[in-house]
């Protein structure tokens, strides 16, 4: 990788083939993206890769199932966005297809690897904009780019028709301008629906991840959280106290990093293998690393400390509680900060680390733009328990109305 | 499809390539296999199907995340298993590999589509195998082999180096002749686990259920039911009850057969059509059929009943209820049965309509070897709410040695 993978800045879109409605419905007269890793009928499923596609020319005969949903709700498909190459990265930089511009933050990466879908609903392209979220991949860039970003309960939204990358993480996920038209598109998507809290809900800062933030971030997010504090009953607490254990952040990343490697292993390792596909070096360096670093072994002793995670966090939740913390620990790098040494930083780690708790948990989490840093858009984010997510859209409406959202 | 596809009765291995454990573990002793659509290292995946095979030839360079955990907890790899061609029959009848043998029940079919894995484990050739279960495909060939059956709640189990099927409804299964076994594989197994009922659990037999199978299913399971009665507390409703909706066996198979077969020609429809792969006429026609019967359109009206349906059955059970229903209404049929004619009747749309309970609801379903009809195996289910696998199989084996299990 070095920095000319950042440049040019990209149109968001890798296809402009449109499809209609098929009938009226809840989404009429909304337009909408999907990211190049969704079926589309008739069109190559690219997936950032110019070496995918070429090995996987095939084109699908039939859309994803979400395409249908949509479609069959009245809103208007203007196209495929670009994804990061192979969907995993969270800086939506691409070496063969460029960088998907942040409207709201010119000289900003805008984040990935759903960076064209929320580069084209921040420039107002279409309404709204789905993409897949494994590790963070809706989430962050929706909070660079200063839109709400969603990522379900793990399930509760069809994956039929998307490539897969790592199944146990995988989500598709929903970015728009605003709540409502996020709220309506949930409507449709979701398939699984789960209970609600029966109490009202408490909202618990995540006080460990707001320190990380830490200062300029910190600042910009307090408005919010003081008029939070104000219309609702609150906490703070670390991810220790919430899970009666000793979680943090870097312990996050390092299991969700290394979970998602072994998937990822078995959703490629045989195509790069065999096919010795054209790649871009960070790329290649990042899958072959998955075979030489990662010992196949630790898997067991992985997930049973994802399964203690999963059940204490979820416990914490099922009471009606609610957690909030940044979504991103950092604003958005500046595109020429993504140099060589940029892959070394810690910049990486600490988003994953953060996006980490609703990936290893499976629980839905929303993030809304709340604020910016001298114009840069910062994200705050919303995690309810498994399955709450209508409950969830809701409650996130709400607080933005009543605490007036930027 | 022709009679001829069930001969000749087959070795259930399709190869016995061994594996030793990386380490001792909780399945110390114990030996498995695998079905053919899940990947180990170095064997091509064959998924029953010979165009498959030759299509899909690159050698898996990982194991399947579960072939990792079954290693690493101390059991012994001892081959891979005859599938259904694609996964896809509740018959267990392939025409390219044969039919494995039903051990307790050498005139009858198996059951699939993890055929070969209830065969080596009803055979004794193994102490526990895996199948993958989308809408029956463990259930049905436990029932029919005598030995119990478990299909987990939807995404609890990884399926990361499995093939897809039908992605919202696929789970990988296990298969073993006593509860204990089970057990000790489910907890290694498992990667999530939710949250067992606050009450002690009330069994209710599901009466439809019972009517459907009628006769000497009814008589065959009676013992076993009342004893039941004696050591907890049971109620007897119908699924219309249960679910306070007009629901029953023919709209569940209407409706899982519907979105079973979108799903699958999202996974299979661009290879079909594409690449014309060798394939039985039964299996082409079905495929074929997906493609040209089903109005895509009615997605979203299909989506919505099973929303409902999924969340008035977990309201049911999220209460500390335990379904109890025949596993199959029909004692596996006589190999020479399976005829042309047999195709059109209605043993199907009966199975995978009891099926369809736990595939369309997600929640977690294990089948017991409680009785037989003049020797010919029969299984009774019980059903949680979703997430509680664990509280379901301590309930299960608690039932199954209180009430001398056949």
């Amino acid at each position: 990788m070095n920095s000319c993978e950042t440049t040019p800045l990209s149109d968001p879109f890798v296809s402009q083939k449109t499809h209609a409605p098929y009938a009226p419905g809840a989404l009429d007269g909304l337009t909408f993206a999907l990211k190049d890793n969704i079926d589309v009928a008739r069109e190559v499923t690219g997936y950032g890769s110019p070496g995918w596609k070429d090995a996987h020319a095939a084109e699908p005969v039939a859309h994803a199932i979400c395409m249908e949903q949509l479609l069959g709700a009245g809103a208007t498909f203007k196209g495929k966005t670009i994804s990061d190459e192979l969907a995993y990265s969270l800086l939506g930089v691409n070496a063969f297809y460029g960088t998907p511009a942040n409207p709201k933050a010119p000289d900003r990466i805008p984040g990935g690897s759903s960076s064209g879908s929320a580069s084209a609903v921040a420039g107002k392209q279409v309404d709204f904009a789905l993409g897949t979220d494994t590790g963070g991949s809706v989430r962050v860039p929706a909070a660079n780019c200063g839109i709400w970003g969603y990522r379900p309960s793990h399930g509760a939204i069809s994956v039929s028709g998307v490539l897969p990358l790592a199944p146990s993480y995988d989500t598709v996920g929903i970015m728009a301008r605003t709540g409502e038209v996020l709220e309506k598109v949930m409507g449709v998507l979701l398939a699984e629906e789960g209970q609600g809290p029966t109490a009202p809900p408490t909202v618990c800062f995540v006080d460990d991840v707001f320190q990380l933030a830490g200062g300029q971030m910190a600042e910009a997010l307090a408005p919010f959280q003081r008029k939070i504090a104000e219309m609702c009953r609150t906490q703070t607490a670390t991810l220790s106290e919430i899970t009666a254990s000793h979680v943090n952040w870097r312990w996050l990343f390092e299991n969700l990093g290394y979970l998602l490697s072994i998937e990822i292993w078995n959703s490629f390792g045989a195509w790069v293998t065999h096919d010795k596909p054209r790649l871009s070096p960070g790329a290649a360096a990042g899958l072959h690393g998955y075979a030489e670093a990662s010992d196949r072994k630790d898997i067991q002793c992985r997930l049973t400390f994802r399964k203690t995670f999963q059940r204490q966090l979820n416990d914490f939740l099922s009471g009606g509680n609610i957690l909030c913390f940044p979504t991103t620990v950092d604003p958005a790098p500046r595109l020429d900060e993504i140099t060589p040494a940029f892959y070394e930083g810690d910049y990486v780690p600490r988003s994953m680390g953060v996006n980490a708790i609703s990936s290893l948990s499976r629980a839905p989490q929303i993030t809304m733009p709340v604020a910016d840093i001298q114009g840069v858009p910062v994200g705050l984010s919303f995690m309810a328990g498994y399955g709450q997510d209508t409950t969830l859209m809701g409650i996130c409406n709400l607080l933005y109305s009543r605490c007036g959202g930027h």
